[in-house]
């Protein structure tokens, strides 16, 4: 956790670099302080296939949605949200002048108790940080 | 909102139009006079690696999840997503017919207190219907 | 139900074999003795773009969410998916032994009141229960 998941009309290609915006996404979820920086992973996923609005075919959408871990009271998460949000939605301004375009950010919880996890990346973190 | 986001066995493709698939829910979406159509966001994601039952790789699954913003009883989402589930399974008769197959839609409501989005096209909806 | 989703780095291909592990998890469940056969589905979607932690391109992950029915206790829930997620998780100890990788494992419950599904595959694997 968290986890930062990108579902994106396939249109946007070619206008946005999906790789560009996850890094986005990523340091905007990093200044939030909220969550430990080795659980971090954001995706952006290709849909070739869609129908938007009234079906025209020039529209497009970006919906990310993460799904974090229990333990974060709402204010935090509303707080934490809206930086990503400001961060993703100011990055896509351009979109947003030169065409008709859906934005979308929903946040789930997972429940601690049927959540498992291993991850080696924490570790390796701190073994840069001490040797850094 | 809303956001329909289908997952399908890659083994689809060839017997099934996906974009055809988006355009039938998008379609029965908007019948349920619900959403507002400016919201409505259909897409598939094709799964190239799967493993389903008993692990035969000639069955084939479509699951269709709809995420949407609160504000609508349990009746009128019952309702709605009837509505919906039986224009898509119609759709896929062919499907059932010719091949052992899984077909699902499930709904679930995202917090509008962690929700944020920004959008052009309810506006260029109103102005197209204004100019039309 | 159950649905596993598994969301990928695309950096594991080449390292993982995704239809296997589509395969281990389905083996998985079904040791699990409370899936019904023909209602298991697990697919994998490759995520082309990602940033993970500090961002490091090296660094991958694998994120499965398991989305089943009501009617299951949180005792048979969590021994369940401490099945699956051991057997995934021991299937990848060469991708943790050679790389920094983050696992994680999730599970939502689907509301009843709101689910859909027409299935042929439950009858397909009776008959030939039947017959064999």
């Amino acid at each position: 956790m968290p986890h930062f998941t990108i579902e994106y009309s396939a249109n946007l290609d070619g206008r946005v670099d999906m790789s560009e915006i996850c890094e986005v996404v990523r340091r905007a979820a990093v200044e939030t302080g909220i969550f430990p920086l080795g659980g971090i992973r954001v995706r952006a996923i290709r849909c070739e296939h869609y129908a938007i609005a009234d079906g025209n075919a020039k529209l497009s959408f970006l919906a990310m949605m993460l799904r974090l871990g229990e333990g974060r009271d709402l204010v935090t998460r509303k707080k934490a949200g809206e930086h990503v949000f400001k961060a993703l939605s100011a990055h896509l301004d351009p979109v947003f002048a030169g065409s008709r375009f859906a934005l979308s950010f929903d946040m789930q919880i997972n429940d601690k108790e049927t959540s498992w996890k291993r991850n080696n990346i924490h570790k390796a973190l701190k073994a840069e940080a001490a040797h850094g």
